[in-house]
């Protein structure tokens, strides 16, 4: 992780051509990831070309509006590090301001010279995780590999970051009631930019022959549940590495996917 | 649903052959799912023919050991269909049982009669999902079906639940720190029991040279996940109905896993 957000950076991706049939999945009432409307949550809409090239998948004015925040000042790192360690043990909920200022060996109160409360916590380990996310898949996407190779690379990147950030995607994955407002919304438009990363490779497959005439939303979803699903059951040091059980999700994932 | 558990009668599913590779997934530090170790829980030590020819996930002993439930009698479904929705918009930690007493039409104290604290409800939400899961199961594992017919009517069943209870899906797949003890082992005996039918339908088809060679127990997992993901996005009453996306799920797994 850097300071400077992973996407200021890129290559642009191909537009979604306009011919592509509305493969848009349903909003309304959603899930942890979807909390609030998406409206505005699409690639195109988020992938914004900024002076030198450089991409964003939010707008500056979004990116500096942080009504919640109470500080322009970045979480020191090993304060994340705990309250990560806290939440992933004992629940966002449960888990007390005291127990993550005596995780990071400091008392109560000088924590909160460091954090106004808890959910400022939550936010920041969100953005943690979802920054580098991003920051993979920019890199996989931004390659000369085929969107075959592109589909591999995303299970093993995805399965990888399971592995490496077990507590962090814990709470990244099941701890999301509780963030709201603006910044909750910054999020959401983050992890729709991830998610249509890989919706364009599969588009981009499709159209270029490469794969079978499946709707690129619901395969996306379909890819990137195998590796997420691995937060509830992988077991980093187990019999198994995460590369091992990536390569079984893309044997699968291709066979199902590319035409022969 | 009936009072009577769905595995107390039904077809012995051939046991997995002792030749059988070894893809039994690691154990240790578990996530939602296994909460507790599951060494016990393994097809083979959980199908235990009863007299008559019946089945149980569970020993007799283990079934009538509810030291945490505090009454034999059955909650009200009135009062778990109350529970159920509150847990899944409020979060379980953050959901009172004012708010459940409220919700149900009756006061704090006379929903105590019937509850003795908030885990008890959380545990019947948990038995409820599971117990029906696993009925599902049973029909498509002691049909006639090929495995690949099977794998893809395991798909449509999922993903079915997952469309039909929205709520109760999202409180057994999110809410899951907050139950403990000697009942929380018996759902993950459950849980596996019913995730282990679908491991040995994918062992079949490898054994009967349908199926690739893939690990079955990392192909189950990863087929599970595509439908239990959807609780994260899944709209009932948008533009995909629950068998268009579990059709575009078999079409991938079955592509993927099918010999051709």
């Amino acid at each position: 992780m850097t300071g400077t957000p992973p996407w200021t950076c890129g290559t642009l991706p191909k537009p979604i051509s306009s011919s592509t049939p509305n493969h848009s999945l349903p909003h309304g009432r959603l899930g942890p990831l979807y909390r609030v409307r998406r409206s505005t949550a699409n690639l195109d809409s988020v992938l914004r070309p900024r002076p030198g090239g450089c991409l964003s998948p939010t707008d500056p004015q979004r990116r500096s509006a942080r009504p919640d925040t109470g500080s322009a000042t970045p979480v020191r790192a090993d304060i994340i590090a705990a309250a990560t360690r806290v939440f992933s043990e004992r629940g966002y909920h449960a888990a007390s301001m005291s127990e993550i200022a005596a995780a990071v060996g400091m008392r109560k109160p000088s924590l909160y010279h460091h954090v106004r409360r808890k959910e400022d916590l939550l936010f920041a380990i969100h953005e943690q995780m979802i920054d580098e996310l991003i920051a993979e898949m920019m890199r996989i996407v931004g390659s000369s590999a085929t969107p075959a190779e592109k589909v591999a690379a995303t299970l093993r990147s995805a399965m990888g970051f399971v592995a490496r950030h077990r507590d962090g995607v814990t709470v990244f994955l099941a701890e999301h009631r509780s963030v709201g407002g603006e910044r909750w919304n910054e999020l959401v438009i983050k992890r729709d930019f991830y998610e249509q990363m890989l919706h364009r490779v599969l588009t981009e497959g499709r159209e270029g022959g490469a794969f079978v005439d499946v709707p690129p939303a619901i395969a996306a979803k379909a890819l990137l549940a195998m590796a997420n699903w691995g937060y509830t059951w992988f077991q980093p040091g187990g019999p198994l590495t995460a590369e091992e059980v990536a390569e079984t999700f893309a044997r699968i994932a291709l066979r199902g996917l590319e035409v022969r």
